[in-house]
Protein backbone atom coordinates (compact mmCIF):
# COMPACT_ATOMS: atom_id res chain seq x y z
CA UNK A 1 0.00 0.00 0.00
CA UNK A 2 1.26 3.83 -0.70
CA UNK A 3 1.96 5.63 2.26
CA UNK A 4 0.59 8.98 0.59
CA UNK A 5 -2.74 8.16 -1.24
CA UNK A 6 -4.39 10.35 -3.64
CA UNK A 7 -8.50 10.37 -2.44
CA UNK A 8 -9.22 10.64 -5.79
CA UNK A 9 -8.11 7.32 -7.13
CA UNK A 10 -9.52 5.65 -4.55
CA UNK A 11 -12.63 3.09 -5.27
CA UNK A 12 -16.12 4.87 -5.11
CA UNK A 13 -19.17 3.24 -4.90
CA UNK A 14 -23.03 3.37 -3.96
CA UNK A 15 -23.56 -0.14 -2.86
CA UNK A 16 -26.45 -0.04 -3.87
CA UNK A 17 -28.08 3.30 -2.35
CA UNK A 18 -28.96 5.41 -5.34
CA UNK A 19 -27.65 9.36 -4.72
CA UNK A 20 -24.92 7.87 -2.37
CA UNK A 21 -20.50 7.87 -2.96
CA UNK A 22 -18.99 6.60 -0.15
CA UNK A 23 -15.15 6.49 -0.11
CA UNK A 24 -13.17 4.73 3.15
CA UNK A 25 -10.38 7.36 2.99
CA UNK A 26 -8.62 5.36 5.73
CA UNK A 27 -9.99 1.90 6.83
CA UNK A 28 -9.44 -0.81 8.85
CA UNK A 29 -9.60 -4.15 6.38
CA UNK A 30 -8.21 -1.77 3.41
CA UNK A 31 -5.67 -0.31 5.29
CA UNK A 32 -4.94 -2.06 8.18
CA UNK A 33 -6.33 0.75 10.76
CA UNK A 34 -6.73 -0.40 14.43
CA UNK A 35 -8.42 2.32 15.88
CA UNK A 36 -10.15 4.78 14.21
CA UNK A 37 -11.47 4.59 10.09
CA UNK A 38 -12.21 7.96 8.17
CA UNK A 39 -14.98 7.87 5.22
CA UNK A 40 -15.77 10.39 2.74
CA UNK A 41 -19.54 10.43 2.01
CA UNK A 42 -21.52 12.22 -0.70
CA UNK A 43 -25.28 12.03 -0.29
CA UNK A 44 -27.68 13.66 -3.27
CA UNK A 45 -30.46 15.67 -2.68
CA UNK A 46 -33.42 13.96 -0.89
CA UNK A 47 -30.99 11.32 -0.09
CA UNK A 48 -30.47 9.79 3.39
CA UNK A 49 -28.70 7.44 5.83
CA UNK A 50 -30.83 4.59 7.25
CA UNK A 51 -31.92 5.36 10.97
CA UNK A 52 -29.40 3.53 12.98
CA UNK A 53 -26.81 2.95 15.94
CA UNK A 54 -23.70 1.44 16.47
CA UNK A 55 -21.51 1.14 19.60
CA UNK A 56 -18.69 3.24 18.67
CA UNK A 57 -18.00 6.90 18.22
CA UNK A 58 -18.56 8.96 15.38
CA UNK A 59 -17.89 12.44 14.60
CA UNK A 60 -18.93 14.51 10.67
CA UNK A 61 -17.28 17.29 9.71
CA UNK A 62 -19.47 18.88 6.54
CA UNK A 63 -16.92 19.69 3.66
CA UNK A 64 -20.09 21.18 1.21
CA UNK A 65 -23.58 21.75 1.52
CA UNK A 66 -26.31 21.32 4.28
CA UNK A 67 -29.10 18.67 5.75
CA UNK A 68 -30.75 17.52 8.77
CA UNK A 69 -29.50 15.34 11.81
CA UNK A 70 -31.89 13.27 13.33
CA UNK A 71 -30.87 12.33 16.65
CA UNK A 72 -32.56 10.28 19.60
CA UNK A 73 -30.62 10.91 22.63
CA UNK A 74 -30.20 7.03 24.49
CA UNK A 75 -33.55 6.64 27.25
CA UNK A 76 -35.29 3.73 29.07
CA UNK A 77 -37.30 3.41 26.36
CA UNK A 78 -38.10 0.16 24.76
CA UNK A 79 -37.50 2.14 21.28
CA UNK A 80 -35.96 5.14 19.75
CA UNK A 81 -39.10 7.39 19.54
CA UNK A 82 -39.42 10.80 18.05
CA UNK A 83 -35.46 12.13 17.40
CA UNK A 84 -34.17 15.54 17.49
CA UNK A 85 -34.25 17.65 14.44
CA UNK A 86 -30.10 19.98 14.05
CA UNK A 87 -29.41 21.67 10.80
CA UNK A 88 -26.45 20.95 9.77
CA UNK A 89 -24.32 23.20 7.32
CA UNK A 90 -21.23 23.53 5.42
CA UNK A 91 -17.99 23.61 7.86
CA UNK A 92 -19.79 22.60 11.03
CA UNK A 93 -19.10 19.10 13.19
CA UNK A 94 -20.88 17.16 15.41
CA UNK A 95 -20.71 13.47 16.85
CA UNK A 96 -22.89 11.01 17.52
CA UNK A 97 -22.24 9.74 21.25
CA UNK A 98 -22.14 5.97 21.17
CA UNK A 99 -25.21 3.95 20.57
CA UNK A 100 -27.54 6.92 19.98
CA UNK A 101 -29.90 6.12 17.41
CA UNK A 102 -29.28 8.40 14.37
CA UNK A 103 -29.93 9.50 10.81
CA UNK A 104 -28.40 11.97 7.96
CA UNK A 105 -30.47 13.43 5.60
CA UNK A 106 -30.00 16.04 2.69
CA UNK A 107 -32.37 18.16 3.21
CA UNK A 108 -31.15 20.79 0.31
CA UNK A 109 -33.15 19.98 -2.73
CA UNK A 110 -30.27 21.61 -4.69
CA UNK A 111 -26.68 20.80 -3.58
CA UNK A 112 -25.01 17.44 -2.64
CA UNK A 113 -23.99 17.18 1.32
CA UNK A 114 -20.57 15.81 1.24
CA UNK A 115 -19.32 14.87 4.42
CA UNK A 116 -15.97 13.47 6.39
CA UNK A 117 -16.83 10.54 8.92
CA UNK A 118 -14.62 9.55 11.32
CA UNK A 119 -15.47 6.25 13.46
CA UNK A 120 -13.82 4.32 16.09
CA UNK A 121 -13.69 0.62 17.13
CA UNK A 122 -13.47 -0.51 13.00
CA UNK A 123 -15.13 -2.08 11.34
CA UNK A 124 -18.38 -1.14 11.78
CA UNK A 125 -21.06 -2.75 13.40
CA UNK A 126 -24.50 -1.31 12.19
CA UNK A 127 -27.90 -1.83 14.16
CA UNK A 128 -30.49 -0.92 11.46
CA UNK A 129 -34.31 -0.09 12.40
CA UNK A 130 -37.06 0.40 10.00
CA UNK A 131 -38.96 3.45 11.62
CA UNK A 132 -38.39 5.67 14.77
CA UNK A 133 -40.83 3.31 16.79
CA UNK A 134 -39.40 0.00 15.87
CA UNK A 135 -37.73 -1.50 19.34
CA UNK A 136 -34.19 -1.65 19.73
CA UNK A 137 -34.46 -5.35 20.25
CA UNK A 138 -35.77 -5.90 16.62
CA UNK A 139 -32.62 -3.15 15.05
CA UNK A 140 -31.40 -5.65 12.35
CA UNK A 141 -27.36 -6.17 12.99
CA UNK A 142 -25.67 -5.47 9.43
CA UNK A 143 -21.83 -6.97 10.08
CA UNK A 144 -19.75 -6.36 7.53
CA UNK A 145 -21.44 -3.69 6.50
CA UNK A 146 -21.71 -3.29 2.88
CA UNK A 147 -18.48 -1.40 2.39
CA UNK A 148 -16.30 -3.35 4.05
CA UNK A 149 -17.81 -6.87 2.80
CA UNK A 150 -15.61 -7.43 0.02
CA UNK A 151 -12.74 -6.82 1.73
CA UNK A 152 -14.10 -9.03 5.29
CA UNK A 153 -13.98 -11.72 2.78
CA UNK A 154 -10.89 -11.44 1.71
CA UNK A 155 -9.06 -11.12 5.03
CA UNK A 156 -10.83 -13.95 5.68
CA UNK A 157 -9.83 -15.72 3.15
CA UNK A 158 -6.57 -14.88 4.15
CA UNK A 159 -6.55 -16.05 8.07
CA UNK A 160 -7.51 -19.47 6.19
CA UNK B 1 -22.49 22.12 24.44
CA UNK B 2 -24.41 22.32 21.05
CA UNK B 3 -24.75 19.14 19.73
CA UNK B 4 -23.82 20.92 15.96
CA UNK B 5 -20.62 23.37 16.29
CA UNK B 6 -19.71 26.15 13.05
CA UNK B 7 -16.06 25.56 12.95
CA UNK B 8 -15.53 28.65 11.83
CA UNK B 9 -16.18 30.26 15.50
CA UNK B 10 -14.55 27.65 17.44
CA UNK B 11 -11.14 28.47 19.40
CA UNK B 12 -8.20 28.86 17.08
CA UNK B 13 -4.78 29.31 18.52
CA UNK B 14 -0.97 28.97 17.22
CA UNK B 15 -0.22 27.91 20.69
CA UNK B 16 3.46 29.86 20.58
CA UNK B 17 4.12 28.50 17.39
CA UNK B 18 4.15 31.52 14.41
CA UNK B 19 2.51 30.68 10.79
CA UNK B 20 -0.05 27.51 12.95
CA UNK B 21 -3.48 27.42 13.81
CA UNK B 22 -4.65 24.59 15.54
CA UNK B 23 -8.68 24.00 15.97
CA UNK B 24 -9.63 21.17 18.18
CA UNK B 25 -12.96 20.37 15.97
CA UNK B 26 -14.08 17.50 18.22
CA UNK B 27 -11.59 16.87 21.24
CA UNK B 28 -11.56 14.47 24.45
CA UNK B 29 -11.20 17.05 27.21
CA UNK B 30 -13.16 19.91 25.52
CA UNK B 31 -16.14 17.69 24.19
CA UNK B 32 -15.82 14.68 25.40
CA UNK B 33 -15.10 12.22 23.15
CA UNK B 34 -13.24 9.32 24.34
CA UNK B 35 -12.01 7.00 21.78
CA UNK B 36 -11.25 9.69 18.76
CA UNK B 37 -10.27 13.21 18.32
CA UNK B 38 -10.16 15.42 15.07
CA UNK B 39 -8.64 18.77 14.30
CA UNK B 40 -7.78 21.54 11.73
CA UNK B 41 -4.63 22.69 11.51
CA UNK B 42 -3.10 25.21 8.72
CA UNK B 43 0.64 25.95 8.30
CA UNK B 44 2.11 28.46 6.85
CA UNK B 45 5.00 28.13 4.42
CA UNK B 46 8.24 26.97 6.03
CA UNK B 47 6.36 25.71 9.07
CA UNK B 48 6.30 22.13 10.27
CA UNK B 49 5.75 20.19 13.40
CA UNK B 50 7.99 18.94 15.68
CA UNK B 51 9.95 15.57 14.97
CA UNK B 52 7.78 13.15 17.18
CA UNK B 53 5.89 10.18 17.93
CA UNK B 54 2.68 8.82 19.74
CA UNK B 55 1.12 5.66 20.59
CA UNK B 56 -2.28 6.06 18.79
CA UNK B 57 -3.31 5.80 15.23
CA UNK B 58 -3.27 8.75 13.13
CA UNK B 59 -4.89 10.18 10.12
CA UNK B 60 -4.28 13.18 7.80
CA UNK B 61 -6.55 14.27 4.94
CA UNK B 62 -5.09 17.43 3.32
CA UNK B 63 -7.62 19.70 2.56
CA UNK B 64 -5.59 22.12 0.81
CA UNK B 65 -2.00 22.82 -0.37
CA UNK B 66 1.02 20.64 -0.27
CA UNK B 67 4.10 19.38 1.68
CA UNK B 68 6.73 16.50 2.73
CA UNK B 69 6.06 13.96 5.24
CA UNK B 70 8.99 13.06 6.95
CA UNK B 71 8.74 9.35 8.33
CA UNK B 72 11.12 7.02 10.24
CA UNK B 73 9.26 3.27 10.27
CA UNK B 74 10.01 1.88 13.45
CA UNK B 75 13.17 -0.34 13.97
CA UNK B 76 15.06 -2.06 16.12
CA UNK B 77 17.91 1.41 16.33
CA UNK B 78 17.57 3.46 19.46
CA UNK B 79 17.41 6.24 17.47
CA UNK B 80 14.56 6.71 14.61
CA UNK B 81 17.85 7.72 11.95
CA UNK B 82 17.30 9.13 8.42
CA UNK B 83 13.59 9.66 7.72
CA UNK B 84 12.10 8.69 4.47
CA UNK B 85 10.35 11.93 2.30
CA UNK B 86 6.46 11.21 1.13
CA UNK B 87 5.25 14.50 -1.34
CA UNK B 88 1.79 14.85 0.24
CA UNK B 89 -0.95 17.11 -1.52
CA UNK B 90 -4.50 18.50 -1.85
CA UNK B 91 -7.04 15.87 -1.56
CA UNK B 92 -4.41 13.08 -0.49
CA UNK B 93 -4.29 11.08 3.01
CA UNK B 94 -1.57 9.33 5.05
CA UNK B 95 -1.59 7.61 8.29
CA UNK B 96 1.26 7.29 11.00
CA UNK B 97 1.56 3.98 12.37
CA UNK B 98 1.49 3.88 16.24
CA UNK B 99 4.90 5.02 17.54
CA UNK B 100 6.52 5.88 14.00
CA UNK B 101 8.80 8.98 14.41
CA UNK B 102 7.00 11.82 11.70
CA UNK B 103 7.02 15.55 11.12
CA UNK B 104 5.35 17.17 8.79
CA UNK B 105 6.47 20.54 6.77
CA UNK B 106 4.62 22.67 4.75
CA UNK B 107 7.30 23.18 2.21
CA UNK B 108 5.31 24.66 -0.23
CA UNK B 109 6.78 28.45 -0.54
CA UNK B 110 3.31 29.79 -1.50
CA UNK B 111 0.47 27.97 0.08
CA UNK B 112 -0.65 27.54 3.33
CA UNK B 113 -1.21 23.35 4.16
CA UNK B 114 -4.33 22.70 5.84
CA UNK B 115 -5.04 19.38 7.56
CA UNK B 116 -7.52 17.47 9.23
CA UNK B 117 -6.01 15.20 11.37
CA UNK B 118 -7.48 12.38 13.35
CA UNK B 119 -6.14 10.68 16.61
CA UNK B 120 -7.02 8.12 18.81
CA UNK B 121 -6.86 7.07 22.15
CA UNK B 122 -7.31 10.75 23.48
CA UNK B 123 -6.30 13.10 24.72
CA UNK B 124 -2.26 12.87 23.07
CA UNK B 125 0.52 12.32 24.54
CA UNK B 126 3.10 13.27 22.38
CA UNK B 127 7.03 12.25 22.47
CA UNK B 128 9.23 15.33 21.06
CA UNK B 129 12.50 14.58 19.28
CA UNK B 130 14.95 17.64 18.84
CA UNK B 131 16.97 15.28 15.89
CA UNK B 132 16.45 12.57 14.34
CA UNK B 133 19.80 11.34 15.79
CA UNK B 134 18.61 12.17 19.25
CA UNK B 135 17.73 8.38 20.95
CA UNK B 136 14.03 7.02 22.00
CA UNK B 137 14.90 7.29 25.02
CA UNK B 138 15.61 11.06 25.38
CA UNK B 139 12.62 12.48 23.75
CA UNK B 140 10.92 14.45 25.76
CA UNK B 141 7.21 13.61 27.29
CA UNK B 142 4.96 16.78 26.58
CA UNK B 143 2.13 16.14 28.50
CA UNK B 144 -0.67 17.42 28.25
CA UNK B 145 -0.10 18.92 24.73
CA UNK B 146 -0.42 22.53 24.05
CA UNK B 147 -3.65 22.51 23.11
CA UNK B 148 -5.17 20.58 25.71
CA UNK B 149 -3.35 22.29 28.69
CA UNK B 150 -6.29 24.71 29.73
CA UNK B 151 -8.68 22.11 29.16
CA UNK B 152 -6.56 19.81 31.14
CA UNK B 153 -6.03 21.78 34.03
CA UNK B 154 -9.88 22.73 33.82
CA UNK B 155 -10.66 19.17 34.20
CA UNK B 156 -7.83 18.36 37.38
CA UNK B 157 -9.89 21.00 39.48
CA UNK B 158 -13.40 19.61 38.21
CA UNK B 159 -12.19 16.34 40.19
CA UNK B 160 -11.23 18.11 43.11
Amino acid sequence: LPVVRDIGTLPQDNFGRPGLSHITVAGSLMHGLKEVEVWLQTFAPGTHTPIHRHSCEEVFVVLKGSGTLYLAPSSHSKYPGKPQEFSVFSNSTFHIPVNDVHQLWNTNEEEDLQVLVVVSRPPVKIFIYDEWLMPHTAAKLKFPYYWDEKWYQSTAKDEL
